[in-house]
């Protein structure tokens, strides 16, 4: 299979899952973010469940997604460029008729997806605050993508909450010093958090990055915190735990 | 300085801070989680702050806090037998002076404690919710200071929150299965986390144990979530950043 590139797109590999996703410097490639959402995420792997990527970017996450499921996924992004790539990226892969990719605004999402209708969720949202004077980045496409220019926190849980079925589960990578915040507003819209693993940069750090699994309706108590996981050594190489989430077991 | 010693009553050590404690294995003893506690918490070490320890047992964290701040601190305690061990205690190490214990409910703090008036509270509540059908310690001195018989989490809260002056702070120690709960308590009580902690019995557990600052009137953003603290290493032995918490530096 080929597909077009464009101007400096390359195509990368997802080792993990022995698969190729296009990405470009210029416009978007995922960070680990999205290969630690997907690690900390799971889904039914039998074909008859909903499966939603929200802020779906480049696509990463419906493709690795494929790999644990024969559910459909569909992959919900703003930015028609980089709809364009996870699309070029789904033909790749030959997965045209597992994943969708759906352009469209957030608020938008329940004309494409039923309400109280999915599964399962994951979302690796914009983590910054937004506003005139934010220095932000100066690439159009990379400031959509990590600021919250077009949505908000608000917005992305309030329609995952609208999306999921009772006791579906929704999948969050986010940046802890906005935690409380989050965890008010799930609390707003009925989602209940389950699990929660904290990510540290290294070995006395403090955490830089969260992974959050909530339950539509799910009971107050009972969350469970999983053991933390740390992304580098003393010579700021990855760790072997981390390496395995990046190329798999060697 | 001798003190009395009734039934099974015994002087422990405090051999971080080389003090003294009655403890009474029947009545009660402090755990590892007070020690972490008083590690947590900061004070500022003048004489001019108001410290307040809640749910205070046997005394533990007042004593710990009397050797970071020449402040004076007070001791909220239900029961009698265990505020007549901590006053022992804090006669034992020479400390009448700077420590007062009171035999008080909680919800009767603010006939011994003015409102708004408090720059640091620690408090180790009862973990355990209580119903007339809950399985609980048999000791009845035990179980008023593990289960929210005669207070609750709910009550802690509010109480600490209404003690505490503006920007005070308060630490905890508490189960991380309730903690959405008591985040949703404490923003109903206008109390911020600002730094979080969790503690794990050994690597690649669940945590068992968190560590919580508070800040009254706090702002919503800016949580930081410490690095982990494990416990034991993989033959139950405490690690050595627990044995200093324990016995100081060797």
């Amino acid at each position: 299979m080929t597909v077009k590139l464009y101007g400096d797109e390359r195509i990368d590999q997802l080792m993990r899952y022995n698969m190729e996703i296009i990405q470009s410097k210029s416009v978007f490639s995922f960070s680990i973010d999205a290969l630690l959402l997907d690690h900390f995420s799971y889904t039914p792997s039998h074909s008859r469940a909903k499966i939603v990527d929200l802020c779906s970017g480049n696509g990463v996450l419906p493709l690795t997604l494929s790999q644990k499921s024969k559910s459909k996924i569909i992959g919900l992004e703003l930015q028609p460029r980089l709809v364009d790539m996870a699309r070029r990226s789904v033909e790749l892969n030959g997965l045209s008729e597992q994943i969708e990719i759906v352009q469209a605004d957030l608020t938008d999402a329940f004309d494409y997806i039923p309400k109280d209708f999915v599964d399962v969720i994951t979302c690796n949202p914009p983590y910054f605050e937004w506003s005139e004077t934010s220095r932000k980045n100066p690439n159009e496409h990379l400031a959509v993508a990590r600021h919250e220019i077009h949505t908000t926190l608000e917005e992305v849980i309030r329609i995952t909450s609208g999306l999921l079925k009772m006791n579906g589960r929704a999948f969050f990578v986010y940046r802890p010093n906005r935690l409380i915040e989050m965890i008010d507003l799930f609390r707003a819209c009925h989602l209940m958090p389950k699990k929660l693993q904290f990510v540290y940069p290294k070995k006395d750090s403090e955490s830089n990055m969260i992974l959050v699994e909530v339950i539509k309706h799910g009971k107050k108590s009972g969350l469970k915190i999983l053991p933390p996981l740390y992304l580098h050594d003393e010579n700021g190489d990855y760790l072997p735990e981390i390496k395995e989430i990046i190329y798999g077991k060697v």
